[in-house]
């Protein structure tokens, strides 16, 4: 067992004119990448590092390297660190059981991953998915700060979705509550990687962008420069680039994106009527190519009384520091 | 102002012997009768009575109305009654603004209903719409008793919705949400009374089912009881009787309705991920006929996590007092 406080030990002296800050570590598993960093109440990153997951080894060997290079990091903050508490964001996590279950693009079939954690470190370990730890860092250190009712929607190779009510997560009977990126935006629509037909998933994600951009290209004569790229070539980085240098094709595949998803919103509003949505992720870098038209489009489908109040907003975190912010964000709002 | 204790003023050896009992008045304004009750914690109906609205009078005459009748109902209780607040469900009813706009089918424009009913009765008042208000009275009495998350789904002239996420019903920002009615089931479909197109509650209501009938009339030569009848006398009702004595086409339009509330349903289920759905309201009165397809075409449409785990329940309050408990529900659960 780690104990941070040991780097002081011995040194009374020093002790007494450190001063001590209260950190919680947030650690954000993804598929290739692991990220994790010590961060304050207000959101300030002490530490920040990532690893590679090595996903086809057990999560057991993920974690040992992490709490090594935790180690190493602490040393190196001149203030006197005491952690408070661990929050992660992975793919497929669940917040009521503390495991997660057949993770995508990681080999693992189910991990507990609370009990892990606590054979390293003695201390509250608080677990979700990574659309909801957006949303929970949205709420405590972005642009939903003081929110009670909002919607972030990551849109990157696939579509999650955080949705907070009352100030609070909504994770359901089960759990698993909020996955906005599966509603059926196109009966018998295009197929969707979960098997079923027209996913918002299917049309509103980086994938779903370059599927739309093909059927244009497919269907028209229409010039244009992406014309000649293969499948693999074919980004919705590469669409991007072609919409800004006024590629008609690519400017329309970002308007039939933005349709889908401000339709898709709409509906979103009459269950919650939120504050705001946040849009996050790949696509929504993407700036006013696609804030435009899905807030034409949102607008033009919401009843009467939703017209003209729901914000669409950018995140308010800086891109890199997303993630880890997100999972320390979850365990901060559990310990407070 | 009344004093609900007066009846056993100057009466001491009376009211020492009599059991007090503690109520709720639960106010159920609808576009022609208005209900009211006085409920105990319990679920218990010791005064039920109704009125016609008098929907093109303003609201005060109404309630003038309505508190001569209690204060003559009380009078024939046999315990000693002290009445802790007022719940109110009605049409358009904001939960946070405790007033009515533009009800339907009600003359009144804007309505503060709390400061009216204040001029009459000096306790806590707490107003939402009657589909809110029928979530609540199941949560407190009814088939949602102990959950924690669930959707009720009314079924009537239209489609309203009352959903619960950890205890709580869904108000949003703005006390506006749960309008489940008007999520979009086809996209560019058919018109709904809001203006949109393809609103679950232009297929899932009472109107809805009449609408499918008439177009399978119209789309088939198959022999049908119901093909002879005028727009105005084919109703729900005997669609309902037809489809019992097995009339094809009256067995489809329940198929149809079944499978657009099912597939609604089973969007809702990837947002919230409830314990249960409770249908209420006339349609939902025809029993297996609208729930086996409803469950049918839920469960096809649900992600596999999802599958085998959401229950669909009728409702479990009388038919007769479901208002009034729901109204009382309301109060009790915000006094409690």
């Amino acid at each position: 067992m780690l104990n941070y406080m040991a780097k002081s030990l011995g040194q009374l002296n020093y002790i007494q004119i450190m001063k001590t800050i209260e950190l919680t570590l947030g650690i954000d598993i993804g598929g290739t990448n692991t990220k994790f960093g010590l961060v304050d109440r207000n959101g300030k990153v002490y530490l920040r590092d990532s690893l590679n997951t090595e996903a086809d080894k057990p999560a057991e060997y993920l974690l040992k390297r992490l709490f090594k290079k935790l180690k190493d990091g602490v040393g190196n903050i001149s203030e006197h660190v005491v952690i408070k508490g661990v929050g992660i964001g992975a793919p497929n996590a669940n917040h009521y059981t503390g495991k997660i279950d057949h993770p995508p693009n990681l080999s693992w079939v189910s991990v507990d991953l609370v009990a892990l954690i606590r054979q390293h470190i003695d201390l509250p370990v608080s677990v979700t998915n990574d659309a909801n730890a957006a949303a929970l860092g949205e709420m405590a250190f972005g642009n939903a700060r003081g929110m009670q009712n909002f919607i972030e929607i990551t849109l990157g190779t696939g579509v999650g979705s955080g949705i907070v009510v009352n100030g609070e997560l909504v994770y359901g009977h089960d759990g698993f509550a909020g996955e906005m990126g599966h509603v059926t935006v196109e009966r018998n629509g295009r197929k969707c990687g979960c098997g079923r037909l027209g996913c918002l998933e299917a049309y509103a994600s980086a994938t779903g962008i370059t599927r739309t951009m093909r059927q244009l290209l497919d269907s028209s004569d229409h010039p244009s420069d992406l014309r000649f790229l293969s499948d693999a070539e074919l980004s919705s980085k590469k669409i991007y680039d072609a919409a800004l240098a006024k590629d008609r094709l690519a400017l329309e595949a970002f308007e039939i994106t933005g349709r889908y998803l401000g339709e898709g919103m709409a509906n979103a509003v009459l269950y919650f009527s939120p504050e705001a949505f946040i849009l996050f992720g790949g696509l929504a870098a993407a700036g006013d190519l696609i804030f435009q038209p899905v807030k034409k489009y949102m607008e033009a489908n919401l009843l009467p009384i939703f017209k003209n109040k729901v914000k669409i907003l950018p995140s308010g975190l800086p891109m890199s520091d997303a993630a880890i912010l997100g999972a320390s964000a979850l365990i901060w709002h559990e310990i407070n």
